[in-house]
């Protein structure tokens, strides 16, 4: 059924070697005989295959991206700042999306393994848990270029991207500090995420650097999706003694949280002072201004991507690149003190 | 470098046949010498190539999807559906981002092309202009299934799936007319595509069977972009003679307008009664009832993957098939009229 280089041979009434010449422009071709050729593959409506030349050369030109969650405008940011670079060298862009879910990433990263992609650009899920070591198989099976970006991987080899999640949190929360709140309530992402994990740390270090007792009915364990933002800030905010001040650790559990607030009839920063762990867009089109602390998104992406054409570029070199980006902290007013009693009234 | 059949072949001291007997499950093979076989797969760590397993079926257990943002969340919607089904049909995805413009279109077309993908599912930017004579060829040279969503493809021969867009924005408008609006607004998109277009011919359906008089200076046509719904609103509103209603036809834009009403300290429905085609769920989270239209957009996905299996399964069968899906209006009262005098204060 398809269109082999055979094919173009037979028809032009050339040598295989010939064909190729002219597909490659390489080497010596009569002008006569590179015209017949190249009617034949016009008349057969010819592709090189993309993967026949993958074959012979051992290579595509296709790299694999792998992160939790296309539909958060996160990763969408990172996707296109790993877009622009990988245009502007030529590849293509496999995507898969593991929906969060350890196993799917798992599959993702073998379906990817058989396609021969170059390199890998992954945003692992959650990593510092029992599976940590099959999953390091898995990627170092691949035997390319991987790049982390965003979530690092315990006892990885690999060079990454990563934000300085510990120092982003710690500004956020002294800032709050700073505006007189004591009493700051975190709900946090899952506890076997290093990113996670360390915007807890930096939560905990503000507080104490401050001599602020921690106390331990303000850390709700979140998940990072919308429920569970709206159903930790409801159980929160029901209890008899409230936090002043509330950090929520991603943009999609600040929807949920927001989405809480308000069917509780609270508003930020009037009932309830709000910080965020990544921007929100659309709050600041309404005018709601959200203190928030902002990931360099588009940066990661381009940067990982920059990291792993290096690699595929010079794979000899193999040398392992960290690169940490320290977030910008955002004042826009909503981390502003409100008198305990409006809290409490 | 690489680890091919004949390696295996050679390691476990058989024939080529009886390698491919073992991958393939298939056909007699005595357990001594599976055991050898797969004991030599197990040490060379060795994966049977998903392209080389294409090249000599002719065909990869991959399905490309190209979408003009994966960023706007009806279309990432859209890919969830389709994940959905192919996950559930063991189909992987290759996914293209065209950033809605038509030369990145064409080229993802053709790199989805070179990597002999089995079908395509495929929203097309804007098609009804000079090159889309070449975009039908690009297409049709494919020689794979494809099916369209949401967006037409004039003279074309594929299935599709799509959103009857004119009688979705005629109930909306209608329903404005109901609430006693006369002057209605609309920000429509880019005239080239059918979507677009039937959108804008919904509207004026509405008004002329309401024997309401179009007026031209009350349409404005944008490019579905947050900066085109966000200018536009501007301009519209800056007019001598404002209309009180304004109906957006895509969420982008709405939250371009919504930006555009908060910097010129309008709000709706108190200002201006507005709506939407696209739901936009923040609004919903913050207790801001926005009227809309709703596309179906996870249906659009599921149900055009499905129509993509069932070609890739049955592809003697060639017949079209056409799906037309009627979007919901989800009145929720930011159409409410409001007097004249409200809006020209």
């Amino acid at each position: 059924m398809s269109i082999t280089i055979n094919d173009i041979a037979k028809e032009a009434n050339v040598s295989l070697a010939t064909v190729s010449r002219v597909l490659n422009d390489s080497g010596y071709v009569k002008d006569e005989t590179r015209k017949r050729v190249e009617e034949a593959i016009e008349r057969f409506n010819y592709t090189p295959s993309a993967i026949a030349r993958s074959l012979s050369k051992n290579v595509t030109s296709t790299i694999g991206i792998v992160v939790p969650d296309i539909t958060n405008p996160f990763f969408g940011e990172i996707i296109k700042g790993i877009s622009e670079v990988a245009e502007a060298n030529n590849l293509n862009i496999i995507l898969c999306d593991s929906n969060e879910d350890m196993d799917k990433e798992l599959k993702a990263i073998k379906t990817l393994r058989e396609q021969r992609i170059r390199g890998l650009i992954i945003s692992p899920t959650s990593v510092e848990n029992d599976i940590n070591s099959e999953y390091l198989k898995a990627l170092n099976n691949l035997g390319i270029p991987v790049v982390l970006v965003d979530g690092h991987l315990k006892y990885s080899t690999f060079s990454g991207v990563f934000v300085d999640n510990l120092t982003g949190t710690y500004d956020a929360i002294e800032a709050l500090i700073k505006e007189g709140h004591k009493d700051i309530g975190i709900i946090t992402g899952r506890m076997n995420s290093k990113p996670a994990k360390d915007r807890l740390l930096g939560y905990e270090k503000a507080l104490m650097m401050n001599n602020i007792k921690i106390n331990k009915e303000f850390i709700l364990y979140g998940d990072y999706s919308i429920e569970s933002g709206y159903n930790l800030t409801k159980q929160l905010l029901k209890k008899e003694n409230k936090p002043t001040a509330l950090f929520v650790c991603n943009n999609f559990m600040t929807l949920g949280c927001l989405k809480a607030l308000n069917e509780m009839n609270m508003s930020f920063p009037d009932d309830i002072s709000l910080m965020s762990f990544d921007k929100i867009d659309v709050l600041n089109f309404l005018g709601m201004n959200l203190s928030h602390v902002e990931g360099p998104s588009l940066e990661l992406g381009r940067i990982g991507m920059g990291l792993l054409v290096d690699s595929i570029n010079d794979k000899e070199n193999s040398e392992i690149k960290n690169i940490t980006l320290t977030p910008e902290l955002r004042l826009k007013g909503s981390e502003v003190f409100i008198k305990e009693k409006s809290i409490l009234k």
